[in-house]
């Protein structure tokens, strides 16, 4: 441990939520080094919805290795670049008639944001972009500025300029349709909102507390955006790739994204892996004008198509996930029954229990970290205890992992009461 | 091959200098669909400085995925983790007498890069930076406004800002030391120059035409700014990882960068990984302020630590390069030699030929591709044919390299003389 | 005329719409070159509150240079300049209880509102300013990011940063409390609002379109900037100098705005001159940092003196303000009663009537030119009609003005009733 | 004086200087409330060339208020205008070959610059400026990122951006040609040198330290933008309307800006009054896009255009300019020729001595105001002491203020050669 705290930057997180060192993981289980097992409820903050060294997709990748497979080619053919292309055209795109291309950037998050925003505002020679309250697109400066998150923001040393945040679904209440405001600025010659290029949105907010956007609210968007010629980004980092129980997050909605970010479990082994999706009318590109040196990660290519083929090919995998999120959403409405100053929020297997405060879902997660249940929280105070187990989790994983939740809670609150009584 | 047009953006570029779909790769070879060998004098831009699918690096990669170690884990404690903390300390840092602290951020150059300008505008509350002509620092919005390159910057769709750029060592002759201009302007009240928090460089640039800086200009550089509480970041990406024949491309100089970024050949194997590097008196980060997914890439921790271990723990390797380094300065002064249009540029084994255009230096790469050699070009109108192989490359393998690229040259001249003659 | 169209840009606006040459003026009214008598409801768009050549004011400025006063005096203290102060010092901000101190800017709204937001930003050491829909602050750079209109955002040829914008009283409908976003805004901290320096706004919006805040909004947005260290700028570029009945507009309101911005009408001749009034805890400006060669325009010094002594020494003015808002409004309201499409806005001498689209009201006022009545219009696609009559306006010339009024509309309306039946 | 020090900000600048309460002025001379009469070799910064109420001026603009010719008439078409337009076009315009329109911009520099800037930055489509060290553009904050110095560039309270300073004639010394870095980022694809929409610049920087540009270095700046469509834009607010010696500062050199911004000593009387002149294919605007209440100020274009019919007709007021330039020239290098660490700047009516600090430049003009000599100081540091009397000044008032000058720095170094001596 100590060579982290002599030599790790003080920008350390999660490991100061679980101050142990890890060594092995498989499924939903970690392992730490004195082996002890930890239940996985955190799951890379999505980025292993596949669970850990899933051992399909393991074998593949050991295979392609062992094979001298090309690991890293820039941006060159490959056989296993060809693969996943073939593979999500065939799984992903053409069944839901997306007739987006695929554009491989720098293999995080922040950088196929980057890359979707640049996009955008090429497209339509327009430099503003509209974001929303909560909303986290990533850290880096074009992605920062459209990230709510003041803490973030805060570590930029500058401004952060061209974009313009408008309030999400449900942000002033249940009563009132927040896209009145946009749709009254758009048609206001001195409303002083910019014409956007985009708008750049996630189906459902992970980092700023598991907000969802309903259905009606985003054909409105999108019926908004059409109309004035702007961009719909969808930013599908964190929910998509099965999160919420299908492949995007948006395809039980009627509305097609112009442009569509995915990453975090994309490769399906926690390997680094994002590509920006978009309308192949959109392709104004010209050749390496936005590029990077990884964004040929063919280690990934490998496990993201093993991963498409697997679980993607048939409704199985989502029946799987239906079923889990189900058993989740009954357990934490159980837990919020019990406590009414709790409530949950969130679909799929990104739900979570909205605490009063951040002190006290921190509380609550310290309590599960002592019965190895690695969880964590989100929201702008950290007020969301977010369950987010991998979408391989069994049933039994998940009776265990929310037995061990509902019981912190039961131990925050008695103590609390108890001490309310003694005050 | 259709796959790729039909689906992959046209924002593609080397696959369109090297229009075949590679499969295998070792060493200092690349295989492609049809059986054919390539040579490889590009190295994935500097990524692959130990080679392809590296037998050593290879086989730990292969144990530590076998026996299920943390593939991903956001940015918790990890065996693998330790251990290269542990082997950059003792091999790099400790040797070096730097005192600085690693900052893991999103397994890119370009992220490195945003973190290391964000701290340096945090540190100093000063949003300038000054970086300098022809240097390229990726392409997010942050590190691209430090970029020179207009095709790039032209991809932003904004104007970029917080940056001053100032020439580079040897921009305006030989005979004008560029420091003249910065020093004079940050001793004017009224140069319009604000005060930078940092000025970033790379000691040999890559991108920009294997320009080099001299040892004396970067300790003027680094005294300048010293004196004004200007931070010096060495970006260190390309022609770090032993590129110019040292770990550091800075090593022979005696200068101490208080930032230094490196990635690119930093897993060794291809693997995307990126730290930022800084003097532990400017870590000031607040907890997971700058953040990223894949900010803890295991299996690249697993091949960079044996790489160290293997190729850096005492002289022999870079013996090794710098006789690869000889061998390759002695072939491109022959063919400069032969013909006058031409220059040798760079150092170590990041040299090349400047041509008189891009064109010509186009032709060049073209004939060494028909002759199975991958070679790419460089610099401001891509007109200098950079000598990239792997520092593994054996003393064969950079002759039979050197001999296609000789030929080219001959070629191409004899040809052109042909013209001349007859026209 | 035709010096005009051969050697004047085509910037010019208002001359479009009253194509003549205008060679002498007095009180209510402007002449033209042929002889003809115009009656003037657009006085300088709030510049000319006392009339053209208001003898009482002319009399001191032609005897002030007749004994060769000094003219021009870059910022030294002159004896008009003190005359000017103790005048405002007596008559304006000691009734008032403002402890404000006075800085001198270049002598034109833009640059006042461009001293205020600099000032925001160095006392409070953020960068964001909060500004409100419609709201019209200047075209220089600073002040045009504040401004809402995109018509003048467009002529900028860069983005325009620093500033959020956020809807104005009423602007969602009278049934939603626009400070509720600001409020949550503010409370939230993923909610991407950066903290503001400063809100800006006018407290009647002049070219907006006559929009008002009630006292209870100002006074609920006065205390959410005092709760979290906001300053409270308030514009009366426009609205000030007596034009809603009161010198400042928010007379009768229980607010103290940290910062006011006064011009237009501030000389009372028609003579360039704008002050930014702050309360003197905020007066942390270095000498000559904000600087201007027009900053003290002692002509203007001179007239504004007088006028504040003639006008603003005791209520009688006020009264007769009121007595012709009243006349004003009784006629507006006689007007819309007619015509349900038509509904009057604004307050005081800032009331006009709001016509179904901008061509409705641009075919009004040129039917009142016609009749030689000068008036325009205002709002965001200029659909109101607003009438702007000298404060001095006798009740004869207000009731010859809104009869012509009353008749255009009365022409118009025929007309297309007429076209209605017809078709 | 009580007054300014309770009641006007802090950000005094030239009272600080001159601690005295002035009440009437005429010709070169300033009078004050005790009757003291100043000899004035500041000129209101170059707004006062004709002389304090210049009485052939004052005739003119008395009889025109008199008159009740209009004051103020926003931009509209007046017979004041009128004769304005008439008179540039005939006496500046026509002789010089200059095919301009004139758009009247708020009635200060920084206005009539920033209309320059968007015009452009509109035309081009390009958002980067050049400016050059040592520039002063004016401090609205487009203005004021041109703006070289950092005194009111830190004023701004935020990042100033979409300018790229370059070094100015003469910058790095007599044998280098600072237009070698310009050209040389111009043709280098990857500079960093956004292609930019203009240069602004002063032909003598004022504010900047009365340096000069060449002829040769003004011909091939105007070249180089030439071939690559960028803007070239001559700042003549100080060094222009007669200031050099001719009424543009440029007229002797065979240049032809394509853009040109004039105020100062436009009114010729020390009123308030800008114009942006621009070649007529420029001509873009819509109409008000750019805008300002005082964009008309009636009294300066009666004034103005007296003043050009009266001095600009013919060549006898160049030639008194001459004479006393030369006049002035022999007197400081005599000055200069006594003591070797000063030296001569300037041309014109703009010269002065640098010395070598700006505290030595304190002392002597302040012995200067002791002897009623009203001086000031310009340059990065404040250490060139700047003659600037009225172009109307006549041969025995310059001697006697360069005979109080002279005294000055005889009275400072003998004191100080005794300082030495005593040490």
């Amino acid at each position: 441990m100590m060579i982290f705290k002599e030599y790790e930057s003080e920008v350390q997180s999660y490991s100061r939520s679980f101050p142990v060192v890890f060594t092995q993981a498989k499924g939903s289980k970690l392992f730490d080094e004195n082996g002890n097992e930890y239940l996985d409820f955190l799951a890379g903050a999505g980025s292993l919805n596949y669970g850990h060294n899933n051992p399909i997709l393991k074998e593949s990748l050991i295979e392609y290795i062992q094979n001298d497979g090309v690991a890293h080619g820039l941006d060159m053919h490959t056989e296993a670049k060809a693969g996943f292309l073939e593979a999500f055209r065939d799984i992903i795109l053409k069944p839901r008639d997306l007739d987006h291309k695929v554009m491989f950037t720098g293999p995080t998050g922040a950088n196929c944001v980057e890359a979707a925003l640049k996009l955008a505002r090429k497209v339509t020679g327009r430099h503003n972009i509209v974001s929303f309250t909560n909303g986290f697109h990533g850290c880096t400066l074009g992605a920062l500025a459209a990230t709510g998150n003041s803490h973030h923001r805060g570590g930029a040393g500058q401004p952060l300029s061209g974009v313009t945040r408008l309030p999400y679904d449900g942000y002033l209440g249940d009563n009132f349709n927040t896209l009145e405001l946009f749709k009254k600025m758009l048609t206001d010659n001195s409303s002083g909102l910019d014409m956007p290029a985009a708008v750049i949105l996630e189906i459902v907010q992970g980092e700023g507390g598991l907000n969802t956007a309903s259905g009606k609210w985003l054909k409105e968007l999108s019926m908004i955006c059409k109309e004035h010629g702007i961009l719909f980004i969808a930013d599908d980092i964190q929910a998509g790739c099965g999160r919420t129980g299908t492949f995007f997050s948006f395809d039980q909605f009627d509305i097609k994204p112009d442009i569509i970010t995915l990453s975090k479990s994309l490769s399906a082994f926690g390997l680094p892996f994002a590509v920006t999706l978009f309308d192949r009318k959109l392709d104004i590109w010209k050749p390496g004008e936005h590029n990077g040196t990884f964004r040929g990660n063919n280690h990934a290519f490998v496990t993201a198509k093993k991963a498409l083929e697997t679980y993607w090919a048939d409704d199985k995998f989502a029946s799987h996930i239906h079923a889990r999120s189900e058993q989740l959403k009954l357990a934490l409405n159980k837990i919020c029954d019990n406590y009414p100053e709790l409530y949950r929020k969130g679909r799929g297997l990104m739900q979570g229990i909205c605490c009063p405060s951040g002190d006290i879902a921190d509380d609550i997660t310290s309590l599960c970290f002592k019965e190895n249940l690695i969880i964590e929280t989100s929201g702008p105070e950290g007020e969301v205890v977010k369950c987010f187990p991998p979408l391989t989790v069994s049933e039994e994983e998940m009776a265990h992992g929310l037995n061990i939740l509902e019981q912190a809670f039961d131990q925050y609150f008695s103590a609390h009461m108890e001490l309310k009584k003694a005050s």
